[in-house]
């Protein structure tokens, strides 16, 4: 997508093997682009979160690992190299299926063909990424459309988190059907929920204001209120990690928008790539919540830098995502098409 | 309650009259206390949440209406004053309430008598607070002493906002059977929620950890989460205005707490003073809903200063509170008891 007119993925190779991204700690603030040039600074750029979103961390550890291998492509630094990022996020499930992929081609190569070889799956993550998620606009696109039909009024969509492009390689999951509707003419309008303690709505802000959809920004507390003054047509919403059975794992305060949507008729969408989906698990309880840093509570960045909150005496708990059943969840946006969740195998089955 | 080892109240008349106030937008990081000596600044320090709380804004504004009648006491400044302080904050009942107490009072007498009576008439109103609020605690502490009966481990309580002492005269609603149950010896633990946009869980924070109650500060949004994977014994919120049928008109946010406990089972409490009842109205749908400055919401405050969240060009809506239907809550904890919201009417029309 472009950014001040010049287009922009939120991760690429540079000509050299570093990694180039887009530091989304400093936005939407500023735009600073980093070069990221070892193992170590990718895995600190996806801990800290300059890069965050499902399938965009799985493309910045595939072009991590192949700028892993480029500097020693043993089975042991492969090994390592693959424990090492691994260990960045525990909950996105593309993460761990992009350094598979990367393995899957590299394990059989001797050594010495594997950096490049690597560098290449790389860039096909990478490619892959945007041409799934374009089509989860494809998708998505009737369901906004059908809407505006209905209605004849632009469509207020809810959304949650940042699942736009800068959380994918280019064009988002949950965001991907509202920038086509946008671009085809279908008016829309975007419910921006805060998404506490990261405040990655400000991230999707940034973007809508970028593509000129408008859009405005509540804190997550107002989201049942909105949905319940009908206020809302959809919510779309993306995902780290949906098992089998169609339940979503995504941004801490998912769960809270599902049943809003529940109790006052609204559908609820989960937007997601294939490969965040995670077909070894049925049910999401046993998905393991990462816990962060509970300073990511207690206090809050901004653009004039960081403020302390709350007592010091007070201890925080800050659970990074929660689980939304499958029976939530009015349908999935996948690349294939829509489906209901107890459909999503069935979909997936059919090549 | 204390601070520091003093005994304080959050509202209090002085020997001259003015109406003595703690500024709550200096807390939890400051300790500040102020004097208001005139109707202007009565009605600023309510309008811009120095103090705050439906049963602390009450008790200020029958404080700030006696001041007002210090100076004039004629018919045209009674009916000048009342509406001044009506307009300050549109939600809360207990607003109303005790200008209408006030005003009930002074209306018969002749000028030169009204202002020492509203004194005495503003004085009974607070004094009566701190009665109530009491009392809810004593009603609701069974609630709690039965769940640590039951388990034998500390009783987890979540609330939302500040409903406790700082919200009221003394003792608060939603924490006074908190405050009880840790005095009788009876272990609990508090979740404390941020509640965005003014983050009045601060506030909560900022008491309890005065009284040495152990509580854990978390986002609105990882409430469902806790609330899901069994870490919550019981909601207690306070409330601004309940219904005649028992709806909760309360902070924004109380609404996903309500549905969030409802979809576990988990018992949801309101805790009230009678005077927070609007008998008059059935259905909270009727309820002004305050829209307050997108600017809470663009901007946030700490211990050091104020930082600019979202993107320049981003506008937000801030509605300040949100409605739990009836049909959410398990019990309204009263002054009289504790009862379903359908048995509210009865509940206080035994006599």
């Amino acid at each position: 997508m472009k950014v001040g007119g010049v287009s922009y993925r939120s991760v690429w190779r540079e000509p050299d093997g570093a990694v180039g991204i887009i530091d989304q700690t400093a936005l939407p603030h500023a735009f600073v682009t980093k070069r990221l040039t070892d193992l170590n600074e990718v895995a600190h750029a996806i801990r800290n979160m300059q890069v965050r979103g499902a399938p965009l961390i799985g493309a910045t550890a595939a072009y991590g690992l192949a700028l892993a291998l480029a500097r020693d492509a043993s089975n042991q630094a492969l090994a390592a190299a693959t424990a090492t990022l691994l260990a960045t996020r525990p909950t996105a499930v593309n993460l761990s299926w992009a350094l598979a992929q990367i393995r899957s081609v590299v394990a059989p190569l001797p050594p010495a063909e594997r950096a490049a070889s690597a560098a290449s799956a790389a860039q096909r993550i990478a490619d892959d990424d945007v041409a799934i998620c374009r089509q989860i606009g494809v998708r998505g696109l009737p369901l906004i459309r059908a809407v505006h039909e209905r209605t004849a009024k632009p469509v207020r969509v809810m959304t949650h988190c940042n699942a736009g492009w800068l959380a994918t390689v280019d064009w988002g999951t949950a965001l991907a059907p509202v920038y086509l509707a946008h671009d085809q003419g279908v008016p829309v309008h975007v419910w921006v929920s805060e998404t506490r303690p990261r405040n990655q709505g400000q991230l999707t802000a940034w973007e809508l204001g970028q593509h000129e959809v408008p859009h405005t920004a509540v804190v997550d507390s107002a989201c049942g209120h909105l949905i319940e003054r009908g206020q809302v047509d959809l919510v779309i919403v993306g995902t780290d990690r949906t098992t089998a059975r169609g339940d979503v794992v995504n941004k801490i305060g998912t769960y809270l928008k599902a049943l809003a949507a529940r109790a006052s008729n609204v559908p609820f969408y989960a937007a997601l790539p294939s490969p965040s989906i995670d077909w070894a698990t049925r049910d999401a309880r046993a998905v393991p919540i990462e816990e962060r840093d509970a300073n990511e509570v207690l206090r809050v960045r901004g653009k004039e830098g960081e403020l302390t909150l709350w007592p010091a005496h007070t201890r925080a708990l800050n659970p990074a995502f929660d689980v939304t059943p499958a029976a939530l969840v009015t349908g999935l946006i996948t690349e294939r098409g829509v489906c209901a969740p107890s459909d999503l195998r069935a979909l997936f089955a059919r090549q």
